[in-house]
C-alpha cells in the first residue's frame, strides 16, 4: 500500500525522513516491514532447532527459508485482516507457502508471544550494533577530533553562566567525548543482553514439554539460532526490565547529545559567539530577518530529546503486566521505534553539524580577557589559605569588592596591601607567574583532554585521524 | 513522493492507519499536507485584511487564492531543500505562482511564527470542532445509551476490587458519561481559545508598525478572518499557555476512557465475565490457545493511553523558551497530531467496541449474589446507628465476624442477638425490606444515571435514540 | 510528636522550611495537621446540615464545634494505631468528646471518601483563595512594576539566543506579566470548581437514601455549608478531573516562572550582564571562587520545577481508579500539598529577589549597540519589498554579508548600490530615520506594555504603586 | 530545631515515618543530618590524603575528626544563615573548632562540589550497601520462601484477565523473585559505581595543580579514603549519568514490586479470593462497611509506584547542565532522598504483609475448575497439529464454540468426532492423560521454580529457611 509521504501524520515519517539513505537505515531495523521480517526469521530459528533434533527433515527448514523470503508485509496483514490476530496471520502466511509436510512445524508449540518478545530482542540487538552503536560512534569520533584539536585553546570555564576559571575549548569536548563514551559502553551492554522466550502461553513451558523433557534446552537451541538466551523466567512475555534498561541506556543517551546542544547553543549566543556552524550559500536564516544565522540543528536536538526523553516513562509503566501478562504493553510497546529514528537523526545531524563546527578563537580569548583578572581571585585566595592567612576567602572576596569599585585589578590591589606582604612573599614561581598571567590557570584541561581520547579510542576501539 | 506505508516507522502511518477513512480524517488535519494547508490560509488571510485595507487590490486576493489551491506540498519541500527554511519556502512558492504585481504582499511584514503558530491553532481548532469533539460525542451518545438501558440492572459496587454495596450497570456507565461529558466541555472551551499572532520577529510589531498606525488592529483584521484571537502578549511566537490548556484537555481525556477500558478489561476476566465483546467468526482470540476470547480491544486502548500520556510533558517542557524565543519546541510540537491520532484512534474503537458490547445479566446477578447478604452489613450498622445504638460499627464488624465463622447469613444473625431487639424494632417497614432483600439497597442509582445522561445530552446537545 | 526537623527526608520539611512566617502559611493548609483540621470541618457541615432538617438538635452542633477545636492530630492518629482507619479513627475521636445523644449523628450515613474527598477540594480550594493566589498576585504586582518603570528601556529582542529586532526590557518583562496572569486566572477558575461529594461507598446515596428522600439536596445541604458544590456523578470518589485541571493550573504556572528564571539567569552571564540580583554583605557565591556572584535563585527555581513538574503524570495516573474506585490514589494524592509548597516557595523566592532586581542600563545598551546596524536589516527588507522590490529577502541577505565582509554598516551599503536608490528614494521620513537610528525599531513595545498592565491590574485587581 | 511532624509537608516525615526503627534506618542515610555528617567525611578524607603526602601533620587529621564528631547541623545551618553558603557555612563551622594550624588544611583547593557530590554518591553507595539491598533481599527472601512452598499449588495462568493454562501458584511467585532478584543485582551493579570527584571548580583540578603535579592521583587518594573513584572526566560536578543510572535501578525495581502488587490486589478481588491480608481483631475495613477486608498495603505500594517513579523525569532533566554546571540540578537533587524512602517503606510494607499473607487453596483449585475442560484447547490443538493435522488451530476453534453452545466438554466432543479419531489415536499415553487431567498440564512450573529460586539464593547469597 503506497501513500504519499505527506499524508502520514508522523514527522518520522515525513519531515524526517527525506534523507533517503538515512531513511532506508532507520527503516531495516524499525519500520512495520523490518518487525515481520525479524518475526519471520523466529520461526525460522524454530524450525531449525527441530531439525536439529530430527523432529523434522532438513527440507523443511528450506522450505521456510524459501517461504519467508517471498514472504511480503502486505500478504501477513491481508491475512490479518481475517484472523485479527497478526502473528497467527503470519503463520498462515508462512503455511501457505510450504508443504503440507513441512505446516504442522510452523510455530511448533510456540505462543505468540514467543515470536514477537524474540523478534524485538533480536532486532533491536541487531538494531544496536549495525546502526546505533556505529552511528553513536561516527559522533564521538568527531567530538574525540575537535577535543584534540583544541585541547590547548584557553576558554573561560563557566559555572551559573558566570565566567568561573579557565579551561580549554577541547576540554569542554572532552566532557561529551567522556559522556558519550560511557553511554555507548552502556547501550552495547544492555543492547546483548536484550532476551528472548520460547516457553509458551504462560512461560511454564506447558505445550513444549509435550514433546521435549527438557523444554529449557529447546528454548536455548532455538535461542542459539539467533544468538540469544533466555531469561531466568518468563510468563507469556520476556521479564520486562531487559527492554526497560536497554531503553533507558538510549534515553540517557539522549540526555547527553541534548546537553551538548545546549552548550553548542549557547556558545552560539550573538554575546558570547564562540563557535558557529558553517551556512549554505542558499540557507536563510530567518524569514523576516534577513542578517539572522540561528542554531537550528543544535535547537532540533535539544527539541527531539524533549519530545523523546517523556517516553521512558511508557516503558517504566509497561513494567506492569497482570499475572502472566495483559496486553496493555502492545500498542505502546510498538513506539519504541520512533524513539530510537528520534535519537538516531538527532545523532546524524550532530554528525553533519560537528564536521561544519567553526570555533571562533578570536572571540573565545575576548571572552576569556572580560573576566581574566578576576580569574585570579580563586588561585590567590587558595594560595594565601595555603601560605597559613587566616581567612583568606573573605579577605580576597572583600579584594574583588573592592577591585570593582576602584576598576582596579586584583594584582594591582594584591601588591597594594601591606597586609598581605608576608604571605605573598613566599609564592613560589609558578605560582606568582600564575597571578600575572591567568590564562596560565587551566590546571591539567590539556593533558586530561588527551587521557579522556586516549581511553575511550581504546575501549570503543575508534581509530583517530590524528 | 509515495512510500510503502510498511517501510514507515510509526505504527500511527501503518498499522493505526488501515481504516483508510478513519485515516483520512486524521490526515485532513493533522499530516504535514494540511499544516502546509492551513499556512497558506493564513498567509491568504493576511492578504485580504491588507485588500480591505486598500493596501492591495482584491485581484492580489484572488491571485494568491488561486495560488494556495495549486499548491503541493512536494513544491514547498523541494523550495525548502534550497532555502532550509520552510517558511520562506511556502512564501517563496506562493509568490511563483503570483504576479509581481502581488509578490510584494505575500508574508508582509510577518514574521515565520506568526504563520506558524496561528496555522496551528487554526487547524486544532478546526479539527476539535470538526473531528475530536464529534467523534468524543458519538462515543459519548454509546456511553448514555447503555446506561439508560441498563440503569436497573442491579450490580454489586465494587470498591478496592472487593464487593461493596450495589449499583446498577447503568449507573456504572453513567460515570463515564458524566466524566466524557465534562472533559468534551473541557476540550471544547479550550480549543475555542486557542490564538493566534500577527505581531512579528519579537512581538513587539516591530514591521508591521512601520505601515500601520495600530499594527494590533491590523492583527486583528487577519485573524478575523480566521476567527481566531491574539492573546495579551505574544513574542515571536503566542503565548504556550492556550496550547498547553488544550493539549492537557485531550490527554486527560484519555485518561477517561483509559479508566472506562481498565473497568471493561475487568468487567470480562473469567472469574467476573459480566461483558463481552462479541467476536468476529473468523476472529482468533490466541495463536496457541484457540479458545480465548481477550478483551483486547480495551486493552488496546489502555496501552495507547500509556503511550501518549506522558507526552504531555512535552508540552510542559516547551512552556520554556528562551528571551523572544528559541525554537526548542520546534521539532517536539510536530508530534502533537500524533497525540490527536492516537486519541482519536482509540476512541474510534470504542465506538466500534461499544456498538458489539454485550453485557451478561446472568453473571452480573451470579456476583451479585455472591456476597448479598454481606451487603446488608451497611445498611445494618447505619441503621443501628441512626436508632442510638452506641457502638454500631463495631457491633456490626464483629456480626460479619460471626457469620463468616458460623456460616450463617448476617440477616439470621440479627434476629438470634437480644442486645440487638430494641434497635430492629423501631425500623420501618422500608428499612427492614432492605435487609431481606440486598438488591434495593441501591440508593437512587436509577434515577441518577437518567439524571446525569439528561444532563449532558442537554448540555452537548445529543439527541437520543431512546 | 516532636522531631528536630534535620532528621526529616523531605528537603520542604527541613531546608526549604527555615522562614518560619512562610512555613506558617503552608502548614496552615497543606500539613498533615490541617488536613485533619478540614476534615473535621466537613463532619461538623454534617452535623450542621442535619440539625437544619431538625434530625438532631443544634446543641449536638455546639457539642461538635467543641469537639473538633479540641481535637488533636496526635489523638487522631493514637486511635487509627487501633483501627488502622484512619477517617473511623477521627470518627471514633470526635465520638469521645461528644454525648451519647450525639454519637450517632457524626458521619451519619457517610463513607471515608465523602470526608476526605470533600475535605481536600476544601482546603485546596481554600489554599488557593486565601495563599497560593495572593502569593501569585504578590509577584504579578512586582513584575508590573518593573515593566512600566522599564517600558522604554531599549533592548535588543534575541530569538534563537541571536540578537534580532529590538524590543524594550520592560516588553520583555510584560511577557510575564502577562503569562502569569492569564495562570492566575486559570488558577482561580479551577480552584473554585473544586468538588465535594456527599453520595455514600459507591456514590449512589445507599445509605443516606435510607433517611432522605432526595438524598442528593441533602449532599447540596451539606457541601453548602462550605461553600462547595457536588460534580454531576460520584462513585466513592469526587471524579478526578477537577482535581487534575487544579494541579494542572498550578504545574502550568510552574512552567511560566520556570521560564522567566531561565531568562533572568540568561541575562546574568558575564557576556551578557543586563539583569543582576542585589547581594548581601556577607554573602558567599562559590566557595572556592571568591568574586563569583551567582544567579542562585533563579536556579533554584527552575530546579524545583524540574522537580515537581513531572508529578502532573502521578495526577494524570490517579484518574483510573477501577470501579467504584481502588484505593490506589490514595498515598499518592497525600503529595499533592508537596507540589503546592514547591510552587510557593518559588514564587516567594522570586518575590524577594525581584525586589532587588538591579537593571544594567548601560550593558543593556551595550549589547543592543553590539548588533544595530545588523538590526536595520529586517525593515530594509520589508520596505524594500513594500516598494516593490521584487527579491528584497535575497538583496538583503546577500547585503548583510558583504557588511560583514567588508566591514561596514548595511546603512553605509545601501547608499552605495545604485540598484536600491530608486526604492529608497520612495521611503518616507519616519521610514527613513529608522534605518538611521536603529533604537525607534521598536514597533509599539511601550505602549503594549502598557496595555499588558492595564489589563490584568484591572482583571485582577491588582492596585499599582506607580 | 524541633517541630510537631503533624505540621510537616510531606507524608514522608509525617504518616510514613510513624514505624520509629524503620524511619531512623532511613534519617540515617537519608535526612538533612546525614548529609551533612557525609559531606564532613568528604572533608575529613581530604586532610587524610593530605596528611598521607605529609603536607599537614597527624594531628591536623586528630583534630578534624573530633570537630566533625561535634559538628551538628543547626551550627552549619546558623553559620549558613550568614554566608548563604552551605558549603561554606561548613568549612567555618569546621574551621571554628579547629587549631589555626589545621584550618588552611580544611576544604585545600577543593570546590563546593567536590564535597557535595563525592558525599552524595558515598551515602547512596552506603545506603544501598547497608540499607536498600538487605531491606530488598529480605523480600526476596520471603518471595522465594513462598514460592518453594506453593511449587506444586496449581493455579490458573491468567493472560488478558482470561483463563490461560495452567501454572502453579508458586511459579507465580517465582516471577517476581526472579525479576526482583535482577533488580537487586542491577541495584548492586550501579550503586558500586558511583563516583566521587576532587576535581575543582569547572573540573581541570587548576586549584590543586598549584600544588600537586599529578593532581589525578591526589583525587584517587581522597576518594581511595572513602573507597570511591572518580569518573574519566569531571566538570564542577561528576558526569550524571552514574546517578541517573542508579536512580533507574531504583526506579525499575519499583515497577517490579508494583506490578507484584497489582497481581495481588487482582487475587483478592472478591470473585477471585485466592490470596488475603490476615487482619487484626480491631482493624477497621471500611468506615461505612463494616465487612469489607481491603487489599490496602497492595494499593499502598502501586499508589506510591505512582508518585516515585515520574521523578525519574527530574533525572534525566539534571543530566543538562550548562557548560561547566549551572545549578539547576541543585534543589532538585535533594529529592532523591524521598524517592529512596518511597522505595524503602513499600518494600517493607511488602515484607510485613508478606509474612502474614494467606493462600486460599480451595479458591485457587475452584477457580482453576472453572475453565479446566476448555483448557484442553491448547493441548488438543498443538498435538493435533503435531500429528498432521492440517489446520489444528481452527478445528479447535470450532469445536470450543460447539463445547459452549451445547453445554458439552472439549473431551467428551473430541472422541465424537469422527475426522478427529485418526489423530487422537497416535496420541501416547502421557498426551492422552493429560486431555482427562487438565492439572497436568503445567509444564515444567514446579522444576522452575525450584530453578529460579536456587539461582538467586546462590547469586544473591540468601539461606533459605527450607
Amino acid at each position: 500500500m503506497k501513500r504519499n509521504i505527506f499524508e502520514n501524520i508522523s514527522p518520522l515519517d515525513h519531515r524526517y525522513s527525506l534523507r533517503e539513505n538515512e531513511f532506508n537505515d532507520y527503516s531495516t531495523y524499525l519500520s512495520e516491514k523490518s518487525k515481520v521480517k525479524y518475526q519471520a526469521q523466529v520461526e525460522l530459528a524454530l524450525v531449525k532447532a527441530l531439525a536439529k533434533r530430527d523432529m523434522c527433515s532438513t527440507t523443511v527448514v528450506e522450505e521456510v527459508e524459501t517461504a519467508i523470503e517471498e514472504l511480503t508485509t502486505e500478504e501477513v496483514y491481508a491475512e490479518e485482516k481475517k484472523t485479527k490476530h497478526n502473528i497467527r496471520a503470519l503463520v498462515n502466511s508462512i503455511q501457505a507457502k510450504v508443504s503440507d509436510e513441512a505446516k504442522p512445524f510452523i510455530h511448533f508449540t510456540t505462543t505468540s508471544f514467543d515470536i514477537v518478545d524474540t523478534a524485538n530482542s533480536l532486532r533491536y540487538k541487531k538494531a544496536a550494533e549495525e546502526l546505533i552503536l556505529p552511528t553513536l560512534k561516527e559522533l564521538e569520533k568527531l567530538l574525540m577530533n575537535i577535543a584534540l584539536r583544541e585541547k590547548d585553546t584557553v576558554q573561560v570555564g563557566r559555572t551559573h553562566g558566570q565566567h568561573a576559571v579557565p579551561v580549554t575549548f577541547g576540554f569542554s569536548i572532552a566532557e561529551y567525548v567522556s559522556r558519550l563514551g560511557n553511554r555507548i559502553q552502556e547501550i552495547e551492554a544492555k543492547s546483548e543482553q536484550l532476551k528472548g522466550k520460547i516457553a509458551g502461553a504462560v512461560g511454564a513451558y506447558n505445550a513444549s514439554h509435550l514433546f521435549f523433557e527438557d523444554p529449557e534446552s529447546f528454548e536455548a537451541d532455538v535461542l542459539n539460532e539467533l544468538d540469544l538466551e533466555a531469561s531466568s523466567h518468563s510468563t507469556q512475555i520476556v521479564e520486562p526490565e531487559y527492554m526497560t534498561d536497554f531503553v533507558h541506556s538510549l534515553v540517557s543517551t539522549f540526555g547527553v547529545i541534548a546537553n551538548f546542544s545546549d552548550d553548542m547553543r549557547n556558545l552560539q549566543r550573538s554575546e558570547i559567539a564562540e563557535v558557529g556552524e558553517h551556512f549554505g550559500e542558499d540557507q536563510v536564516g530567518s524569514s523576516t530577518m534577513p542578517h539572522k544565522r540561528n542554531p537550528i540543528n543544535y535547537e532540533n536536538v535539544k527539541s527531539m530529546w524533549k519530545e523523546f526523553m517523556p517516553r521512558m516513562m511508557t516503558l517504566y509503566q509497561d513494567q506492569i503486566s497482570e499475572h502472566q501478562r495483559d496486553l496493555t504493553n502492545s500498542a505502546s510497546s510498538r513506539f519504541i521505534p520512533e524513539l530510537i529514528v528520534g535519537l538516531l537523526a538527532s545523532v546524524n545531524r550532530l554528525i553533519r553539524v560537528s564536521k561544519k563546527l567553526v570555533v571562533d578563537h578570536e572571540n573565545i580569548q575576548k571572552n576569556f580577557d572580560q573576566n581574566k583578572e578576576m580569574i585570579v581571585a580563586e588561585p590567590l585566595y587558595i594560595l594565601l589559605a595555603s601560605y597559613d592567612h587566616p581567612d583568606a576567602h573573605e579577605a580576597v572576596r572583600k579584594l574583588t569588592l573592592e577591585a570593582e569599585e576602584k576598576d582596579k585589578t586584583l594584582r594591582e590591589l594584591v601588591v597594594e596591601k601591606e597586609e598581605l606582604k608576608p604571605y605573598v612573599e613566599k609564592f613560589n614561581d609558578k605560582q606568582k607567574k600564575l597571578l600575572t598571567n591567568p590564562a596560565k590557570y587551566i590546571g591539567i584541561a590539556s593533558e586530561k583532554t588527551e587521557k579522556v581520547v586516549e581511553k575511550y579510542a581504546d575501549e570503543l576501539d575508534i581509530e583517530l585521524s590524528i
